[in-house]
């Protein structure tokens, strides 16, 4: 049998969690507040409708984020409970921990800091890069390992995050670039620096079943279902948000179909790979995120939620594998193909819509809320202000490279504090599996206590 | 083993659903847009509570067609993957397929098709019809089958439903006669061409384990909790909406407990039936659809909710058996328990309504808005205008008269296409497996490869 | 094998369900009728924004008690679809019968209930203490005897209620006393009056697998996400729902991480139980709905959250396993960890948040909707009218004692009953099997038909 991760670390886990518990009590003792509740009457209908309009999406991003991405990652068979529990407690801890950072960084007036639903919804955002990141890592990682992760990818997040959107001033409401593609390349920067030219063999418990690729496609379905919300919240209330919501449907739909057609067509039978379907069908959201609110026609929309699931599904067919050998580059989840390829053509068609759609001095189609400035970033004096069409579109290039130079940079420095002695590295033979993470007592014993043998096997059998 | 499909079909899914994306593409390109935006203030409020109003409705039956629906079909043991893929494929499939025909039929003014939400939610609708017929089939039939299917019914069904509601002026909020009826009969009339009078021996992967019986139920539980979604959303706003989410929710309460009842009954040791509980508890729902919105009595709901389970339990119970024998009709998920036999009972119910209403004048309580004309098609003068109590309850008659007999018509059409050479039948021995349509890794052989007997065996135990 | 039950009760449950249905629509027929819809135009957009308020909240509150809480308790490997099936029949019946009582006891004005998705919430409320309750013995007990216990527990929750709410006047928004530590201690005393000194070994079906685990995971995901729902929706529109939704999702954050610092604490190999996260993420939200709506800093909801799960993992770890020793009492689901232990320290919490909380004289910021009496029930005079803060606070501790006394006492009574000859005990053999309540088609033996037995074995491989 393999070796169990060293006694000293152990209780690391709890311990850290624990002592970040404990700050953050101090810290919202300290710090934190509710904003003042109004006390005029006229104001209750207002608070209401506001309430009425971001808290809906709000819970559909919630079910996205919970109970969506963690089924999708319950592809492998025998690490479901880890990759759902992993992904909750990561998303707790990295939204408390954005609300912490972006308390401190963003809110600091007067000495307090004022909670609402807004802020606990970007906190969200921030934490979803930590959970597309681990998937380049699932399986392999111990809580530990993914607390680390989730501790340097934060701030980063926020850093490229003011960077790109507020300094640079690129449009993605959806957060195509500042989202996917960051969290796409620093997911492979410290699956790089961690496991390095390591070459594994297929572990068989990385296969999936029947079963949990089952469960894997609810996954997708809910995200696919919820997506829109996911557009529509940081958009501006009305026909620039109902116009995301269409592009999204649109977009996410041309998916759906096209990764049928990419995946048949690749197999020299026509079947479809349940991978593919799983991935391709949400390429389209992810690419979508930077045009949702842009005044594209709808044939756009439609290809390039094709083409984004085309790259997916032959991202997934030749890039990976291309990737694993000449690199050694580990991506479990192939989050380069649902996060990165996507994103990058998303980053693409932005600038080509700016490009090409034809100068509109109302300024009032592109306009969107800051997802961290809170207020509308609208860009005085026409569409694009000073810096023209051309000059738009240039900023949502030099958007996109910050977005990947900065998070890879950062992944491989992330990943290199990974191998640290005090995080023990998981044994080969402890990958993927369930028991190594989670107390489960032992079934198959119990069964034969409870009768003959012959009852045990029935009991084997119906169980199936 | 069983041969596979010949050669030719292997890649003719994703030929033919590529060459439909591609003329959807072209269908866009030429003729759609989104509809104006509107450039004054005062009306970004407005939009914006028309989507508040809309958008949580839709999503709602997104994750009841994408999800629930797609669950309670995964009562296959070894057909969940496909079931749900497919359910997912036909949905995106049929809805692209009813935006084209209702753009070209409908929407065609001044060269243009404005799309909104409101016409991908009519989308949708017709998407249902497919996504409840080929229940009939399931598992007997290949995706290019499934695709023809879609292909037919999707006109057919706008046809009917226009000579239904707008023609007839049939009043049915819910879709019970234009949805319900109309695509049960389709589905039957598809399986009798299509498997004629082959009888087949039941299969034993056609039997649901406790496993795959657990997923499905909750798939009905999620179609339970959001029917009243499907039926309030065509409904006007105010006092009516209201009305028609009490309705179903206490018609489909009465369901849920008398199909408990019913199935107890109906065996000797007082067991419950998986599949009636799964299908009983929905009848209420289908049922209301032709009533929601009408002022009828609360008692009266409960009843029609009561008597549809029953009927859909003594219809599994004794009418496909009998249906089996005597015509050889096959119908796997039982649609006609489902749709069929509560779609009638709740067209012959609003007929009654109609006729004991006491007569009222202001003509409020029975508007609804057409699903296709998108206008309310308030009947002038009165209640029932010029036609009467009488008239109306004869018009709802003669409705349910059209749905059944043109579908069942069309469907025997599109079932014998199926038969076309170019679309291989499914040999028995592949029927209910997944591993006709996915791309399957070889679990078993690759977990011997990474131990020994031992670990493989013990293996095998703990994914018990 | 073990004896079936007697014959005589094989149809109670049908019979005595088909007899309340029958009851149920008598008495809606003479008594209840909808609200008088509105005929003034005005009024249309109040009763439509009216039913959007309310309408999404209600909609994931029953997705939480159908899907998430139906799920949370397929915990056992092979009774899922008995906890799922019994779960949902019970919410449904005990909401009917909770509708015919609260329409006798307090809506009987002028001979006529009126119904209202008002009415229907409260329903739903009075059954949540059903569906909590039966937790206790769950696996146990036959479909009858559960009816019983609802049939029971019914009346006592209104009557508790009215006492605590009504005539103490405490302050309860999200039920934390009148819901979960009242269905706690009834449970409690049902399963201690039913099962009494028996001592059972554990029985070897009782034990969680992997894949039971992960589907209960998903169920609490699920409660866990739509909580601030169920906060929500008695709350006062406008900041004091605001306030109530950002609480409960502090406190529910703090109990996910929580409850896993916990658990891994007292573990030798930090390993996580499976049960401890399952219900502790959830221990938050209990605690938090005795004071969501008070004016309570941030930092309070978190600590709450925190100790709310660390509460309730000890239990599982120490109180559970010492009660069963010393008072033989069998707790299946722990009820007692996740609602008896939170509720508690949720209804101290908000006798010290009201000592604490300075004296405000505007009266708004704790005005809250009685869950019964439909109108706010404003204090009038000041925040807490004449009793001042030290006598609400008493108010507090006594509604904590009247819900704890009242349910035990009223447990116990209802166990007694379950004991009556007419309901048949399960024997020990039978327990926590779903055969006993679902005719199960014989899989294994139809796949030993279908082919050889090389054939049945790779069959049962291939289905792991």
């Amino acid at each position: 049998m393999a070796m169990p991760p060293p006694a000293c670390s152990r209780h690391l886990l709890p311990l850290s969690l624990g002592l970040f518990q404990g700050a953050l009590l101090l810290f919202f003792a300290v710090f934190v507040t509710y904003d003042e509740p109004s006390v005029r009457v006229e104001d209750a209908n207002l608070v209401a409708n506001q309430l009425y309009g971001i808290f809906p999406l709000f819970q559909d991003i919630q079910v996205m984020l919970v109970v969506g991405l963690g089924l999708l990652l319950t592809f492998l068979p025998r690490y479901g409970l880890s990759a759902l529990a992993h992904n909750f407690l990561l998303l707790n801890f990295s939204a408390q921990w954005a609300l912490v950072l972006q308390g401190l960084l963003h809110r600091f007036h007067h000495g307090q800091v004022h909670l609402d639903l807004h802020s606990l919804l970007l906190a969200e955002f921030a934490a979803v890069t930590v959970l597309i990141s681990v998937g380049a890592i699932l399986g392999r990682t111990s809580p530990c390992q993914l607390l680390v992760v989730a501790a340097c990818e934060v701030p980063v997040y926020l850093a490229s995050e003011w960077v790109i959107v507020t300094h640079l001033g690129v449009l993605d409401v959806g957060g195509t670039i500042t989202i996917h593609v960051f969290s796409c390349y620093f997911g492979l920067g410290v699956s790089k620096a961690l496991f390095r030219a390591a070459k594994h063999p297929v572990h068989p418990k990385e296969i999936p079943t029947p079963r949990s690729d089952l469960l894997s496609l609810v996954g997708t379905l809910i995200l696919w279902v919820f997506w829109p919300s996911f557009m529509a919240v940081l958009c501006q209330p009305g026909a620039t948000q109902h116009r995301a919501i269409l592009n999204t449907l649109l977009a996410m739909s041309a998916s759906a179909v096209t990764s049928v057609v990419a995946s048949s067509l690749l197999e020299k039978d026509g079947k479809l790979s349940p991978g593919h379907l799983q991935n391709g069908s949400l390429a389209g959201g992810v690419a979508i995120g930077a045009v949702a609110n842009m005044t594209v026609p709808p044939v756009a929309t439609l290809a390039l939620g094709s083409i984004s699931a085309m790259a997916c599904v032959l991202g997934f067919r030749f890039l990976t594998p291309l990737l694993a050998r000449k690199l050694a580059l580990r991506d479990q989840c192939g989050i380069h193909n649902l996060h990165g390829l996507p994103g990058i053509l998303g980053a693409v068609a932005s600038a080509v819509a700016i490009l090409v759609t034809p100068e509109d001095t109302s300024g009032s189609h592109f306009s969107q809320v800051s997802p961290i400035e809170h207020n509308a970033s609208a860009v005085a004096g026409g569409q694009w202000g000073d810096r023209g069409a051309g000059g738009q579109a240039l900023c949502q290039a030099a958007g996109l490279a910050v977005a990947i130079s900065g998070s890879l940079l950062a992944g491989l420095l992330a990943g290199t504090m990974l191998r640290l002695p005090c995080l023990a590295q998981l044994p080969e033979q402890l990958c993927f599996d369930d028991s190594l993470n989670f107390k489960l007592q032992d079934h198959a014993g119990s069964l034969g206590q409870g009768g003959t043998a012959e009852e045990g096997a029935l009991a084997l059998k119906e169980q199936v």
